[in-house]
């Protein structure tokens, strides 16, 4: 097996289960207590603090460990939020951030406060100025990821943090994509990360918060982890946490030039070898080990059933795989195709051998899927001098290739009108078009569902 | 050395320290990912799922794993109080819960909602009718701990549980000091426990939400546990503590009986050697493995350290070892000493000679304790027929231990008061009073501090 999917998970760092099983024998206790095992627990706590700080670049008192990524970012938004109340309720997120950070702006919303999405252009990247036009006199926190969970770009971070210090506000960095990488630039005011990200064990998140940022834990709260984290510690977690994370960053610069080097590979060979195929995100400004496409008249769940056949595991923000049939909000800000979309992200070490035999199975894997999907006869009628495809009630990507089947059968300067109630043909029409140069002219409300217009231009 | 304080954390149970390593192979991937990894990630949380509802007694789909018993405890009373907030905000507790407990209704409290404390009698157990009696119409949550973690004294959750039926609302069990004896009897509906308190890892929790009964998470939420516990699985962990639960259940019936046998050896032994000691909590009505007793003229912390230094580590619930100087509110609401507080917790599987040891060292060591602090002359005059002992500035154990020395030299009938600064002696007064046969008639404030007045009636 392959695991090609250390975007959500990486398997545990050698030196991380080493840490882990040394920390069971000696931190067990409660590192609050006076007692010689007690001490022994305060000890490890205030080591892995201080090896994550230096791996932050933060002064150990800033930084305090949480149970997750997730938990890191709900307590430093709403703890953020509610230090700079008085100021106002206003928050800014990308659009592309994690679902934790958005999770966090929705209850916001519902709270009474207020939510300004950032957008993102096709590359997925936040423009600065963008980010700073956003930026108003109530506005109590800014957020924004390091770089992207999906398709791996990077943010300016430094850019938007300067903005950010001149407008007086705090940003929030979600930097749980490349913290094993290196340290965030820039003068940012908060930071959540995520253990299991870069090698360490799950169940142990970090959150940062500089000296001077107004900050009010919000929730019950005890006096562990200076109020910030309520409950007994993970100590033999944040252990193996921090010995990983100094682990990781001591292989990172090698690392970085050899798996980029796979994943530029990648992007190269899928680009030729897969018909109909769109590489999304950042080519140059990108994490080193992901790399995101999405290929036209496939189902992304039965592709990624055929590659974990083939021994490679991988993941999708596609519609299609997704238990609420949702298309990615990623894909969908950044107006690319999501239908078969596929998320190779490499963990450390990942051997070249593994990622060419991907290569070789890759464009067999997406034909048969394609072939599987191929049969159905579009049930076409023609109406005026439009001809009208009806999709309704099947899903992504049955709309876009009965679309496809029939272009050709209008003459250029003609219209199809694709019917469907697939969320998914909402992104995947116009990123169709886009893909084959035709144009897309819009959508309307239709009886049932929507009606997508495309006009033949080629 | 001899760990005494398995009540704040028991040291890892072999059997979880199995379970972990193999689940570092088996279970570091995303358990909501369909590629191979990830369904073995999945299939080892289902099996852990279940083996912590059977342990529990409830079904599997009641349950999520938290991040700690505090993060249960936090989550289900929002949860609770949140689904019911059209019937009311009224929240009831006891007297003695665990501070999570307490946190989580001052939270409440300073978000509007109304809490009744029920209290306790001098064993620390609620009277189910007392209890009974606080319930009202508008009443949205009722929080009982199933045993309590300073004493050991069991409550009567059976009792209540059956009483918050009747009318209507649901019962919270703190089973954080229990389960890993047995499940929590009775119809209660809702239970929150911590795995590293029965030999789990530190860095779990769990929470059951019975069927039917109204819960509405609150703060931001994402797909995994039920909704109810946002962030990647602690699967490791979690793995762990179901084994953990499992193996500790299956010799629970057993070590309870030695461990019982033990610390009614120290309940004894204690008494017989210690003078002025009181031995508290519930004397049958008890967790097996705790017994908890105070010392007079004993400061708490120093009488750890002496203890520490002879190889036992034990814990405190007195004034003199808590940072912020505030007597235990377990002991304040049972209405007996605090000072020179001792608790000794056994974990399981402690050597009897352990316990032998300990109790031939404690005399020594309090009567070292005793003699360091006994020297000071207290600063006394005569003012009419009262003498008046100024102890102002003085800390726990000094003012108990200045009116000891100066109570022979009132005549009987006649009066001393004690003036103090220090929040301890509010308690230990009246206690050192009734253990001495001695009458505590009351305070009244002073110039600085109050005067405790204490009649000599023999």
């Amino acid at each position: 097996m392959s695991y090609f999917d250390a975007a959500s998970a990486a398997p545990l760092h050698p030196v991380a289960r080493q840490a882990l099983q040394a920390s069971l024998d000696e931190g067990w206790a409660d590192p609050s207590r006076l007692y010689r095992e007690g001490r022994r627990a305060r000890l490890l706590l205030d080591a892995a603090r201080e090896a994550a700080a230096e791996a932050v670049g933060c002064r150990p008192d800033e930084l305090v460990f949480t149970s997750s990524g997730t938990r890191a970012v709900h307590s430093g938004i709403s703890g953020a939020l509610a230090g700079r109340r008085r100021v106002g309720r206003h928050l800014i997120v990308s659009a592309v951030e994690h679902s934790s950070v958005l999770h966090s702006a929705d209850a916001h919303e519902a709270d009474g406060g207020t939510v300004t999405q950032v957008a993102v252009d096709r590359m997925g990247v936040v423009a600065p100025q963008a980010y700073g036009a956003a930026l108003r006199p109530d506005t109590a926190l800014a957020c924004l990821q390091s770089a992207n969970h999906e398709v791996g770009t990077e943010q300016p971070v430094a850019a938007v943090a300067e903005l950010c210090r001149e407008a007086g506000v705090p940003l929030l960095v979600d930097a749980a994509q490349s913290l094993g990488w290196g340290p965030v630039e820039g003068d940012w005011s908060l930071l959540a990360a995520s253990a299991h990200k870069w090698g360490g064990p799950s169940g142990v998140g970090l959150l940062v918060v500089r000296k001077g940022v107004r900050f009010a834990a919000q929730g019950p709260v005890d006096e562990r982890e200076s109020g910030r984290a309520a409950g007994f510690e993970n100590l033999p977690g944040i252990v193996a946490a921090a010995a990983s994370l100094r682990a990781v960053r001591a292989e990172a610069a090698q690392e970085a030039v050899r798996l980029r080097e796979l994943t530029e590979r990648i992007r190269a060979r899928v680009a030729e070898s897969v018909p109909d195929v769109e590489v999304v995100g950042d080519p140059v400004r990108r994490l080193p080990g992901i790399v995101t496409f999405s290929c036209l008249y496939v189902d992304g769940e039965t592709l990624l059933h055929e590659l974990d056949r083939a021994g490679f595991s991988v993941s999708s923000g596609s519609s299609c795989t997704s238990s609420t049939l949702t298309p990615s909000h990623v894909l969908r800000a950044m107006g690319v195709l999501s239908e078969g979309n596929v998320r190779v992200s490499l963990p450390f070490g990942t051997p070249a051998e593994d990622v060419d035999r991907f290569l070789e199975v890759l464009p067999g894997a997406v034909a048969a899927v394609r072939e599987k999907l191929g049969a159905p006869a579009p049930a076409t009628t023609v109406r005026e001098d439009v001809l009208v495809v009806d999709a309704l009630g099947k899903r992504c990507p049955i709309p876009v290739i009965e679309l496809a089947k029939v272009i050709g059968d209008v003459p250029i300067g003609g219209t199809v009108r694709v019917l469907s109630d697939d969320e998914a043909a909402r992104l995947d029409i116009p990123a169709w078009c886009e893909m084959r140069g035709q144009e897309y002219v819009g959508e309307q409300p239709a009886d049932h569902g929507t009606a997508y217009l495309v006009r033949r231009v080629s």
